[in-house]
């Protein structure tokens, strides 16, 4: 039996407690789990991507065959390089469906021995969304249920300056 | 019986008759319904927070029970601030949903005891959103069926500049 | 201050937290909440009317300002009845969003005065509904963190012959 | 590496290209991939559980790491004994993502270390489904190009009786 | 300049003012619009096929260029046999997207040379639909507005049986 | 009977083999299709107008009864200036469809004897888009299958940049 590997692509700016909910799941299925943060140079997140990483990495330190990593350019070039051929989304709602596919559909395209398979989270996550998060924080709301430990703190620092 | 107040937030850039619509049928439920603008300096409105508050004050004034605010920074802290526990929205689409779901999930997060409550547009405006109106606008379009008078004379000085 | 009365009807075939969960919320808003119970024989409930408004009587029965009810015909006429103008609803997912939104349409069409107004389940409840219940218990799942105590009950006994 | 056996279930009344383009892109990811007809007698299927069974070996023949089986009852317990922790199913659009979500939930809720994980299938899938094919071939419309050479055989026979 | 000529398929079972107003829409763009009623013995309609023919005749007797016509089995057949490669259906939400993608989708596999285009109805129509109209006269609701004449008097004879 | 025109507009940019679909099914029902390009400085396309209209007259150079326009402001005001009643888009999924009815809907208020009709793509274009070939080429990757071989090089020369 050949090591699955799976990638989690995303911009987790900044990771939530949904993200870690998917990744959990995923490393119940796949051998070992490789958390991609997308380095998007156009998008100006709120997060450098060396922060982003380093708050996935402290969120599942305590997760066996989880790595964090990043890239740009194109997902399929990035898992081609590591040997992978599973990427994994969550899917929350119906607003998620028309633009995942799209995209799993051009890296299909791209690159046809991969799949990207979609994990429904936890209810609880339902309507969680990083850009609701930067949202409500840079208001001032408290949204520790939804986050780890250290974004909470993350995002505090953030918007206190 | 304790007197219930009714928020009803948005961005109204502008009001359209289908805001009207949901107001009117906010005061048949509810004892007084604020219609509060909220100031989100970042996302460059075309009509400045007072510009808008004055045509919503203008369209409702033969509405019994309706006021006009405006608000900057979290939902529930203006809702604290007002005593209401109820924000209205309409629903007029599947697109809406999942945003709608969203906000109202976190709001609901950071004040357990406030509702978001959906109605439902009369079915002409089920098609009419503010983004739609400024678009047609800007190119001259005359959209006065679903517009309050004082709103359309207000896109056609701002478009005729 | 007029005394507003909430009418939430539904099959409730049978009662789930998901709707006492819609209760909790309605009974925060309105004066008084009446759970009525569509009596519609062409549907071949798994319950009879009279078992529906039993469960939902057990499960409501520490919660104020709630009472049971039941009516077949037009949902319009029986709320006349009961002085009510506002009719409840809670909308899970985009599936729900377009039926209800029709006999939404419709109630407005026989009873331009009355309102329906749609509440977000806790998140916990969107995956939730009294089909897949039915289906389950009807294979031995046990679903008991999602029904009342004697609903759970109810359909124990109902699959046991 | 413990050896990753995926179920997938459903009603295969009959099973259509749509339903191997998923099985092709399961058996690249898990070791062993188990196609369980569910025997639901209640539904009615055109085809007996056998039937569905054959069609689908016939089918996958030239597939290796693929067998075929059936379930009554609740699919949890069919995992269970087959020491599966992975459902798959492929989501086609929109309107199967409720329900799907509604049966995954539920599922979880009743084994909670089984995941349900989705596959998109190849664009060309993405409108069949085999209530349409039934009705199709119930008035002798030829579907050739989306099912397997034996299964259109087998709706050949059936519907020219 | 070939003469265009459209097929408007469906079950009208009744007619409603939504479907005359796509009616009057094709008019203005083909040369001759031939409404057909599906005759489909299975689905145990309300109003025989003679009925719906008959009430959609009446209905449409002002509208110049079109004609009413059924058909039981394959609409590519019938389409084939009145020399029209064009079939039309109004879309008036999500809900019905994708059913109506699967039928035009296996049309187009069937006929390949038949286009399916479709209207968007007037937004009073938007969320009428012939079987809530069916449900809310079986109980006696007035809905004259959205009905021909012709079509309410066969709904109250009907009911009042 | 009267010469058909059907105005077919979008951004095109690019044109992709999705919209030449669309481009040939409008061909076989209307009698002239007019491919146009919006022309919207503020939207920041990535090819001019010039640029999008060149590719898509070599695009379509072996298409009978297609030409190719641009136009700036209203819509309508581009039809009726071409004597058409009839604007044509592709609908592909759920995702589109509200956003599409909006402004069908501007369009029918602003000229209510226009009609919008809406094609079904061919099933293998059905996650197709313009940003998605944008997004994918920018980083270098090859979506010739989906692209007209001028677009290719297109992107290529625009990216190599």
């Amino acid at each position: 039996m050949k090591k699955k590997i799976a990638i989690y692509p995303g911009s987790f700016d900044p990771v939530t407690n949904g993200h870690i909910d998917i990744i959990k799941r995923a490393v119940g299925i796949f051998d070992e789990v490789i958390v991609s943060v997308l380095s998007n140079r156009e998008k100006k997140p709120l997060f450098t991507t060396e922060e982003r990483m380093e708050m996935i990495k402290e969120a599942v330190k305590a997760i066996a065959n989880v790595s964090v990593g990043s890239f740009s350019g194109l997902l399929v070039d990035y898992m081609k390089k590591h040997n992978s051929n599973v990427a994994i989304r969550g899917l929350r709602a119906v607003s998620d469906l028309d633009y995942e596919f799209q995209i799993a559909h051009i890296n299909r395209e791209l690159y046809p021995e991969m799949e990207t398979v979609f994990f429904m989270p936890n209810a609880k996550y339902v309507y969680l969304s990083s850009s609701i998060v930067r949202e409500a924080a840079s208001f001032g709301g408290d949204l520790s249920k939804h986050l780890p430990a250290n974004v909470k703190q993350a995002l505090e620092k953030k918007f206190a300056k």
